[in-house]
């Protein structure tokens, strides 16, 4: 990182600044600050997406994935009670990333990993990332799938910001419907893979890729994407009341938790007064603001 | 084309097969004698995205398409009260693209064209198409936008049909954007412009892309997105009801209009009972089932 204004940082890519970040990215305090703003009890830190180095050698990846899973650590260690880890792992290699999964999962605070939506362009419903997921599944780890470098960028008209905006959620839609159609969640029935961004554009590919199960014989074998749907978890972050609750008519008020892109700019920043301001059932609102969360990362089973 | 089995034909292109149709396709009784099991009283004629041929050398697309056109007039001069032709032109070259809208907008009982939600890759957003958009603003053609050899193929695990499945709305999405962050409505606010499948995944790119323009400073002059997509015409193609509300709530009752993908295997049966089935008001169901397209269409003020 390079110097920047006052309490930011520039995040040096090849040389170039990717991103300028506030320190609020690694300074525990200043974040714990802002909890009570935010109406928060407790934060899951996810690495930025664009540190998962899937482009990486391995030999780099590794090293650099590492020292973000022990700077993670560091930062819930230091507040145990209200941070809890989501590691990174070598998905470009996957005998490396079960090797930091299992790492990861033995250290104390991390409930799972955050994943790409691709991994140089393979959506991770291929089936070729079966043993990753076997790995999950077998260690009880969660799996947040965050967008990453992005299809579609060759269809954005307008300034850099695009990529976040348009076709990052297009990026993680697609990336859910490619678990639905490869049936990642019939070989894997207890894993829990949540998505960023309310499923990105996933609910409106939804009620079409239903009616194509009844329409085309070469998917009339798929489970009902509908029914598969409503066992993914997916975050709130969508910066509208009716898209909310359009999210919880499709994929179920069981299955959506507060997400919120803290610190950056691009942010929710009253993601739990959102929930009240929706008009939500207060029952919904506790799902949606705790208990599908610790559903998803095991904290009602207890965290290591 | 090449004979299949009884009242159907197979799609050549290049020699392969590339769709197997009805006759119903072409053949204007059996259209009609649809009607009264769909709900209909009127059809709008467009040609099959694929023939738009934005990739044949100019020399071989423009008679191609002229003779696409020919077709669809004799259809349509064989029942003048029932059907409504949209025509097809070469946007590969835009002084021959605006050549023919010109020949098109001429020929009776033509409403507008149809046009791919990209051409070779550059979404109809991007400002080097506006002196075809000139046109249309300028002849009154509306402009129906079909889903068209779609980003996001390497997204897709999964047999060939997620093409239109998947792939389709994304697309069809992307360039509904693409047309909201270059301004194109601001540049032709009298333009009538509709997307297919209730315009993809737009409807939930737009509470981001709203968002979006609060807090990143390149975004910052954009009209509001959500405003501009209230002036965008779309078909309710979404196979399900509580999307379709959702589209209403986003886009307004005043912007939708009944779409079916007949007589494609892919299609809606009964898109008219679907109005009522989704529980709108009686008043929204006209404005769906027919008053919005006799806008869209300009029928309202009288086709030529």
């Amino acid at each position: 990182m390079a110097p920047a204004h006052a309490c930011h940082r520039h995040v040096m890519l090849s040389g170039n600044v990717y991103r300028t970040v506030s320190d609020r990215c690694w300074d525990v305090p200043k974040r714990l600050a802002d909890f009570t703003g935010m109406g928060l009890a407790r934060q899951v830190l996810s690495p930025m997406p664009e540190l998962l180095s899937y482009w990486l050698e391995t030999g780099d990846a590794q090293p650099l994935l590492r020292y973000i899973n022990e700077q993670t650590a560091g930062m819930v260690a230091a507040a145990p009670d209200r941070l809890v880890g989501l590691g990174a792992v070598p998905l470009q290699d996957l005998g490396l990333a079960v090797a930091e999964l299992s790492h990861v999962m033995g250290v104390p605070g991390f409930a799972g990993v955050e994943i790409g939506s691709n991994v140089n362009g393979v959506p991770i419903g291929d089936p070729r990332f079966d043993p990753f997921f076997e790995a999950c599944d077998a260690l009880g780890a969660a799996v947040f799938v965050h967008a990453l470098r992005p299809a579609g960028m060759d269809r954005l008209v307008g300034p850099p910001p695009l990529q976040q905006v348009l076709a990052y959620p297009t990026d993680v839609g697609l990336a859910a419907a490619s678990v639905l159609t490869s049936g990642l969640m019939k070989r894997y029935p207890r894993l829990r893979l949540a998505f960023s961004h309310g499923g990105g554009t996933l609910g409106l590919l939804l009620p079409r890729l239903e009616q194509a199960t009844r329409v085309f014989p070469a998917l009339g074998d798929l489970p009902s994407p509908s029914a598969q749907a409503r066992t993914l978890f997916y975050d709130t972050l969508v910066f509208d009341d009716a898209t909310l609750r359009y999210l919880i008519l499709l994929f179920g008020a069981s299955q959506l938790m507060v997400g919120t892109d803290y610190p950056f700019n691009f942010r929710e920043e009253a993601p739990v007064a959102r929930l009240a301001a929706a008009g939500l059932d207060p029952s919904v609102q506790v799902q949606l603001a705790y208990r599908n969360a610790e559903r998803f990362l095991g904290l009602d089973a207890g965290l290591r």
